[in-house]
């Protein structure tokens, strides 16, 4: 696949967006015969509920909203996808408050990653078949009921995957795989610094850290999470709120560690970077710092911006060390994300990877789920939900895996509204 | 060991400098019982020539004067080497110009690298006797018949090194090593841009590359050298002096490559870092540029610094890029420069890596040496004998290794005297 823009335009059909509110989802229609797929989908549009961003600002301006899918849509060498759970990611919350470029201007259906059942086959798919159930990933257009997507776009998923997990791997596991073996060069015996432990990004860096001997693991999360974080993997939790993480590090580790993987930006890089010893490396890959409420906060980017590590060449000669940046979403080369998925797939089935669920959200609770993450309170994923939120004793019936215990719906929330929710990040500058 | 400063200071006993040139070196009496060597040496002083800087400049600062050793100088711990042959680096040459902030200030004996056999053990010193043959290295001082050296800081020379190759292995491997694998993370399939690749770390990088399956190398030399390198390893050799070298590179490999290892300096690593791929490495190793005649340029300096590249952590992640420094005389960690050193003695033993020598001078042709050098003539490394300059056709009868064909002595200067010697970085800006 050539083109960087080709999924992201394919899940988008905006043409057809209504400008109103359209009226409560209907219950999709089954496609009717699978045999001849192309040929039943012809006539017949799908309704189709997205989250559609109207305009960048706070929750509000996520949306769900009933668009109309044309199989007909459907090319050679796509899939039609009935999509199952979806995840959210931190780069949703900054492309609400419109600091994450990636994200086409509003309206836009948002998403990155999801997974969920084929019905469908364009011509020319040879290796995928109705009833296959794939992840797949894009820039956005993924918080969609039913998406249209390029078949070599798709992985397999392993049979005891859920889609809750099949739905939390790509970007979180991609990220962390990416930065930990391709960039920053992890081997045994070394240390890593990860902030945000708790988060989708942090559960997935430790568990690959464990997949290497002897590395230990540094991670930063407010206290309530430290007993979670280090059955998952952390060697060393610290509270970032209570205390200054560089003093707590450099008392247990004088001479530092060898890998701060950094998704805060601005003080914290330079903080991080401080803590590197020689032929140590530094990888950023986001500057969460920007985001404090629910709106673009000009100061708080001002700040991260200010404060953002700026080096010569000749500087880090004179320290030994490296700074990276990651984004997984400029990655142009499709190959190298294909063989990364396939690698992970594997390691989720030697039972080495698996996901942390933190909560489930339908798509009517979007708001919730982006509180959730945007106040920390997450350990782990939290997933959205494409089907209309039914009561909550009844399992979706088209979901072939049972939706494991540790999984949270809606009312995850309440339950840990005892946490402090303030804006975190502003205590930390 | 922790003082980083601790070999320097015992490897120069300056205090002792003769203000005006001593007279022409006697041949150096032996000591006389091996059995009980520190009684032995305790009264007498040992002439010593070495080559020290007498002020920042140009060739003519480096001069050959005798100082006296004394051998009840050694503590316990220490070893007494006589120095058989020394490495000459391009840090030598930017030191003479007073460009290298770790050489202490004239005067001061030069030399970072060296070889020899011990003649002398002090104290507590368990794993080395009298005649070893060892290497050792340090950030100043090597370059002297005789030297008091830290036990630890010697490493055992396989027996069928010679001692050219055991003076030119430490300061080119240990940074082709660290940055290929320490830094770079070098993996099979990769590509490496390498600058200087007939310089003494462009042969080592070499070599180190062809440990790993299918790495393509990319090595910048003038065409005169181009067979040599490419017999050497370098897969596609470019000669930068009649051709743009980021375009060449483009035209073999349109992605570009994976690692750039840049000597250079200015605008070269600008030029570098345009040419990583995603999630490639550039590492900056030196800023050769700087130096274009034989004195302090300050307007080459100048130039240097302003087109030096400097960089934000956020623009970093939008190109999924890593630049790192390295500097060996910064690592502070001694045990990691031990442990690579046994990896690369281990290399040897195994064929796989080989020090190529340039040529060889005496103590009293150092200016050859440096022009050499300077003038981007040698092929490898250029040796640095402190043993007085005898006929040509005699063998040092104290080396017990024969000095191997392939070397040259002061005559290779003249061999290709035909070559370009005009300042070919100034060509380069």
């Amino acid at each position: 696949m050539s083109g960087e823009e080709a999924p992201t335009q394919q899940l988008q059909p905006e043409q057809e967006k209504k400008p109103d509110e359209p009226p409560p989802a209907a219950p999709e229609p089954p496609l009717e015969s699978e045999g001849s797929p192309a040929a039943a989908a012809e006539e017949k549009e799908l309704p189709c509920r997205a989250l559609v961003l109207t305009g960048y600002g706070g929750y509000d301006k996520v949306k769900m909203q009933v668009k109309a899918l044309s199989p007909s849509q459907l090319k050679a060498g796509e899939v039609l996808l009935r999509v199952k759970a979806c995840g959210l990611n931190f780069a949703e919350l900054l492309g609400r408050q419109g600091l994450y470029e990636l994200l086409p201007a509003p309206p836009v259906t948002m998403g990155m990653e999801g997974c969920g059942v084929i019905e469908a086959c364009g011509e020319d798919v040879k290796d995928r078949k109705v009833g296959d159930r794939v992840i797949t990933l894009a820039r956005s257009g993924m918080w969609q009921e039913v998406v249209i997507v390029p078949a070599d776009r798709t992985f397999l998923m392993p049979e005891q995957m859920s889609f809750e997990e099949g739905a939390a791997l790509s970007v979180n596991y991609l990220t962390a795989y990416m930065m930990l073996f391709e960039m920053a060069n992890l081997r045994p015996g070394k240390s890593v610094l990860i902030h945000m432990a708790a988060g989708g990004v942090g559960v997935a860096v430790t568990q690959l850290c464990r997949t290497v001997q002897d590395v230990t693991v540094f991670g930063t999360a407010s206290a309530s999470k430290h007993e979670t974080i280090s059955q998952g993997g952390v060697t060393h939790p610290i509270d970032y709120r209570t205390k200054d993480y560089v003093e707590e590090i450099r008392k247990i580790s004088p001479k530092g560690v060898d890998i701060v993987l950094d998704p805060l930006g601005g003080s914290d890089t330079q903080k991080g970077f401080s803590l590197l010893k020689p032929l140590g490396s530094l990888i950023v890959f986001g500057a969460a710092n920007c985001v404090t409420g629910q709106k673009k906060n000009l100061l708080a980017m001002a700040k991260t911006w200010y404060h953002q590590l700026s080096l010569s060449a000749l500087k880090l000669m004179q320290v030994n060390k490296a700074v990276g940046g990651f984004h997984l979403g400029y990655i142009p080369d499709e190959e190298l994300i294909s063989r990364t998925m396939v690698m992970l797939l594997e390691l989720y089935k030697q039972g080495k990877i698996k996901p942390r669920i933190d909560s489930c959200y339908h798509f009517e609770e979007v708001t919730d789920a982006m509180k959730r993450m945007h106040e920390r309170q997450n350990i782990g994923k939290v997933i959205l939900l494409p089907e209309a939120k039914k009561k909550e004793e009844e399992k979706p019936k088209s979901d072939p895996e049972p939706v494991e215990s540790e999984e949270k719906t809606g009312a995850a929330v309440s339950e840990q509204k005892e946490e402090v929710a303030e804006e975190v990040q502003a205590e930390k500058d």
